[in-house]
């Protein structure tokens, strides 16, 4: 079996984070050495130094592909949760990280507005946020992503399987 | 078995790098999910930001440690071969990183200028490279490190041996 870098992308509260533990911990129960780069935790961390600029935000985006590709390299399956709302930083990680798959995690602005889980767009009305990706700023649909997950349509469960059927198709899955 | 964090330091050409390929070749015989960190590596990469002022390579020092840390919290053991030369990294490493485990990789100049794999010596001589740990700059000894292994006096196998032992009786391997 090898390693992949399977990248979702989407606006906040599509189901990412949820669809990443799901599939984490599928790859898991199949003695796969996985685990899931949060962009989140790795600002946090590892761009601790950076801002929200555009140009501290492609810088952000450039080590996260650095470090998946780093545990590509060494055979680790990477789950990598990450808005990434331009086209430009998704095409920089295909053309880097070795095994790339794309996984476009789809719901409408208003049903994200609904489950809201972090109180991201409630922040933005509040004025509290700024530059929200779908509200405020703009989210670059993916053209030609290996997978699309429909999380209005289909249960978390359902997305798991459409995505490990994917990757199984892909050989990345016996 | 439990993930850990496996720092070795040392000079130039001490065996840092030999003793950590011997170390994960027989830790992934184990089934032990695990990745070499390697800190001249990352600086190509994720720190190819950052230049050679002492506050740069305390920031490429802090983002391995962010790094090592984001994989041993996943599971993952890492082994890093950092000359890291200060004690103030070896702390800060010491005080962030879980299971943290120091290996004080050690032989002496003359050794080290005599193997010169890499022709770093050499370049120091010539004046193509200044600051060489252990030439030109200092490296302050580990005063407590779990473990210290003479690369003089053992071969590589040995140095293995060694640390596997002491992995095993400090409870990270069975």
């Amino acid at each position: 079996m090898q390693a992949a870098a399977i990248w979702l992308t989407g606006i906040p509260a599509s189901g990412k984070t949820t669809i990443s533990i799901l599939l984490r911990d599928y790859l898991q129960k199949k003695n796969m050495p996985v685990i899931i780069l949060d962009g989140d935790e790795i600002r946090k961390t590892v761009s601790k130094d950076l801002g929200f600029s555009p140009q501290d935000r492609k810088e952000h985006n450039r080590r996260v592909i650095e470090i998946a590709k780093l545990l590509v390299k060494n055979n680790f399956t990477v789950i990598i949760p990450l808005i990434s709302p331009y086209k430009e930083t998704r095409d920089l990680a295909r053309k880097e990280l070795p095994n790339f798959i794309e996984v476009y995690v789809k719901a409408s602005l208003d049903t994200c507005i609904k489950r809201d889980p972090k109180g991201l767009y409630q922040k933005a009305k509040n004025g509290e946020i700024q530059n929200l990706t779908g509200l405020q700023a703009p989210y670059e649909e993916p053209i030609n992503p290996e997978i699309i997950v429909d999380t209005e349509k289909n249960s978390p469960e359902q997305c798991l399987g459409m995505i490990t059927l994917k990757l199984q198709h892909l050989g990345y899955l016996k």
